[in-house]
């Protein structure tokens, strides 16, 4: 099977970068396949990249390889690093963009990508997607053991999401994600709500009542709450922008509440 | 020859969503090759993704998968449905989103996607795009029957466009579509038009007279008329967008007239 | 090995039209690989085209074809032309979109594309993307020798690029392009700059002294010089857009001085 390099950037489309880290891969490894995952994460975002990353990950059949780049760092002093688990390979700077999907991982080696026989010739400053990511994530998908592109590393850079607060009746969570659609995605699993209760949801002042099953349970318009794709609380408008509607960002507080036995 | 999945959808290059219907599709059949045809249909626009499906459906190699999800209704009452035509598959929500794609085509099966065997093992009601619909268009491009999906039905839902009025010299369309280059294709095609005749068309207040061949007819700036790509009326500017020149949007009435002999 | 066809236009995301495009190649050349280099340059902006055309072409494999569409005379008199040169195939009009990458490759043969054999049976005066370039790439990539579409021309149009001016310790060159993150790229390569002098570089009323390495030379928010990906001298802000902290568009001139021994 051809090798299968899923992309992540915040490299945008209007500019030829992504198209130039394929032109680099395929001159290495003419039969790669891409799947484009996203390269509109916000400049700089790498909670973002992170997020986005983790949700897509699983999904992909084992011998993928994951080469995301939102390096605001590039340059500077954050290493370059390569990850093998049990399933996937991950090319990507040391900034914790690689850490939230890795938590879901059998990490089995990080390594500090510095030696220079994978990178290009020549490594610019300014554009390691390029020069540095895109040929290790080749050489990696031709089946270069990741052992010999560097030393392995343990103190790889970790990402903290905020943990849902439960006491009381009561779980305290936050949005960390909005799609362009407008819909609300929280910290809070489905796992910690009673399944027994009715559950209100509070945000920006407002309270849901109930979490509803679809997005059609409610009128056009109307906001609702409901367990999104990720299997976290979500906050939605059927048929438009709960962002809009709730002039919200993400950090914002959302609560859940019960009272036993209603 | 490996599969080939063209791609449509609401879901916009801002999240990963796209992205994970393609890792659903490459875990299940993995040498799937895709094309995206579009995927910044307007949020919930089944009329706008099913006219751009029909204008291009019909130039793909026999034998390939459509896959398209503009689908407000998701986790509601409408079917998902899959579609077997003497050239092609097609899969999606049953809003009319194929339908215009479909009067073009010799339809052969339409089957309710209701055979869990196909879907996702776990199907949330807010992401049929990678839960349902994804999964489905693999199992067909690896060869599963469509009869194997679900019932066949016949009352699936079709989209009515509006058609040219045509009397005494006259005729009156809209405006379907409008590109983003600000070109705006009307409903009235090429065959209804006399040839023999010097033809004035009306838009908004606007006199444009005659048809031109090709957009270098006139001046850098000026509006001009003339059959588009897709063999219907278009009314254009060049260098320029008619739509800000003109201030339209879909919908708007546009008027063919022509006198005998002229 | 399967065709790989490069992809440039500004068609942009909002409309099928790259995705027929890849229809029409598919249905010649059933094994055809595409990647998209950019798809939203400018409306009609043929000097962003070429310049981006220019940056990607050397990195991609031998036998790659570069097919780029970025045709405001399309229909009209410019000539839809393809070359070939001893690493690649190149299509699309005769308006200098391709001319820039040319002038870094030996070129073989440029020949006008009059042979409506390797055309789609019916050519619109709108679309030749559709109609004329992209049957024509595939044929290319399938091995049709170039020399059977049309007569040898000697006189394809070529962009002129402003040139960097250097006397007396200056260099005065212009802003050539500003990507997606506002860093701003001149015409001044590396190789004009003594190496043994400290430059100041001066821009929209600004001097930034020194060229940088890298972005995290300076503070989050602060400007700098440094030499870009492209090996010439770029303006960027770090976590930042140079282009919005100075208000500067493309053809600003950005003057470097020294001074002997300093």
């Amino acid at each position: 099977m051809a090798p299968l390099i899923v992309m992540l950037s915040d490299f945008g489309h209007d500019d030829p970068y992504v198209g130039i880290m394929k032109g680099v891969i395929l001159t290495l490894a003419p039969e790669t396949r891409f799947v484009d995952l996203c390269h509109r994460v916000c400049a700089g975002d790498v909670l973002q990249g992170a997020l986005q990353l983790r949700s897509a990950v699983p999904i992909f059949p084992d011998g993928t390889t994951f080469l995301a780049v939102v390096d605001p760092g590039v340059g500077g002093d954050r290493r370059p690093i390569a990850v093998r688990s049990n399933r996937f390979h991950f090319v990507g700077p040391d900034n914790g963009l690689l850490s939230l999907a890795l938590a879901n991982e059998t990490v089995e080696t990080v390594v500090h990508l510095t030696d220079s026989r994978f990178h290009l010739a020549q490594v610019s400053q300014t554009f390691h997607g390029r020069d540095l990511f895109a040929p290790v994530a080749a050489h990696l998908s031709l089946g270069v053991p990741i052992s010999e592109m560097g030393p392995a590393i343990t103190d790889h850079k970790k990402l903290r999401l905020p943990e849902p607060d439960c006491h009381d009746g009561q779980i305290t969570g936050v949005i960390l994600g909005i799609d362009s659609f407008g819909n609300l995605s929280t910290n809070i699993p489905r796992s910690l709500i009673p399944t027994d209760q009715t559950v209100s949801v509070r945000i920006a002042g407002l309270t849901l009542s109930g979490l509803s099953t679809a997005y059609s349970d409610v009128q056009p318009g109307k906001l609702l709450a409901l367990i999104g794709s990720q299997e976290t609380v979500e906050i939605a408008c059927r048929n438009g922008s709960a962002q809009d509607k709730l002039g919200v960002d993400r950090g914002q507080t959302v609560t859940l509440s019960w009272t036993d036995g209603q």
